[in-house]
């Protein structure tokens, strides 16, 4: 890897340039066979963080393009409180956002209210997706529900397959995403926990996990 | 694991509510022992999405609570432009940013101006950290610079280490992370390529990529 150190000896720049230009012919030639546009099922799952973050950036990403979008909330205590007050707070126009349960299971100790709101959550989902108005619908922490059986998955896996429109953007988070889902999914990333404070004592922190 | 299923025959649920119970207790013990605060050094790294992006809901989720921090992108061209645009337009009194790099190296195909680049973005870097306004401090992307060695990776360990205030957060985002800075860090997430549309050419696009 001669040409990833610091070296600003003239030859080394030359052999350095002469590289990239290379490298650059050849990246361009490949994004110029992606030419297609479609919406995406898009899963984001593992048990590191950043799964609903990175979903909330796309959402954020829509509001900036002026593009439309929805998040349903299927769980409340999943505590991406920032997130949801900012969007509230300042884009309600361009985000419909519905926060439908009322926190993890082991919080409520109420299975059939639990069940009842996942079922509810689901079908304002549904309503979400099947609006043309909408280019991206956020299913946050849906993985969840589906896996209690809340949310039976066959019926996600058909309704997407089979009555999400073509261009509308869907975006599942949530640990333990189904494996069925994940072979539906066009982008399916695994967020891996590699290091965690909790281990050394650190409770959440307000900007950092809410 | 028969809690885990749709039933809701009395008995069942009796032993759900009982079941959950004690599992509530058990984590809110956990969660009693996590006292401590501090500033933590946070890396987003690997090859999937979301790297930038829940980095970015970390700054929004900042924003959201009034506290100050700072964005230093140190290649340009990695296509947040929408966190980027949102964050210019809403919240520059809260958000100062800052991008310094001019894109992928093979883009610019000029070494010495990439090094310089990389260098000026380090020293805003290290200048926004010490600022004891900023609550946060975002160094998006770079990890390539430090893969490069554009930046210096014992430069970076030591500022992070001895410099960084004890309550200030800072997010270092890139693939390819380096071994010392993840034993530095307290919280390190990788984000894992499972399945990516590329693959079956569709292109990046709006709302999604950026």
């Amino acid at each position: 890897m001669t040409e990833e150190t610091a070296s600003t000896a003239p030859e080394d720049l030359a052999r350095h340039a002469e590289k990239m230009a290379k490298k650059k012919a050849a990246r361009d030639k490949i994004m110029a066979t992606k030419t297609g546009e479609k919406g995406l099922i898009i899963v984001h799952t593992g048990k590191g963080k950043g799964k609903s973050s990175a979903a909330f950036g796309m959402i954020f990403r829509h509001i900036a393009h002026g593009r439309k979008s929805a998040v349903v909330q299927f769980i409340k205590g999943a505590m991406s409180t920032g997130e949801r007050d900012l969007i509230l707070r300042h884009f309600s126009d361009l985000c419909d956002f519905h926060t439908m349960g009322e926190g993890f299971t082991w919080e409520t100790q109420d299975k059939a209210r639990d069940i009842a709101m996942a079922r509810a959550a689901w079908e304002k989902a549904k309503e979400l997706i099947r609006d043309p108005a909408n280019s991206m619908v956020l299913l946050d922490e849906i993985n969840i529900a589906i896996r209690y059986d809340y949310v039976p998955l066959a019926d996600v896996l058909t309704f997407l397959a089979e009555e999400k429109p073509p261009m509308t953007h869907v975006v599942l988070t949530g640990r333990n995403a189904a494996e069925g889902l994940i072979e539906l999914a066009d982008l399916v990333t695994e967020m891996e926990l590699v290091k965690h404070p909790f281990r050394s004592g650190i409770k959440a922190q307000q900007g950092v996990e809410f």
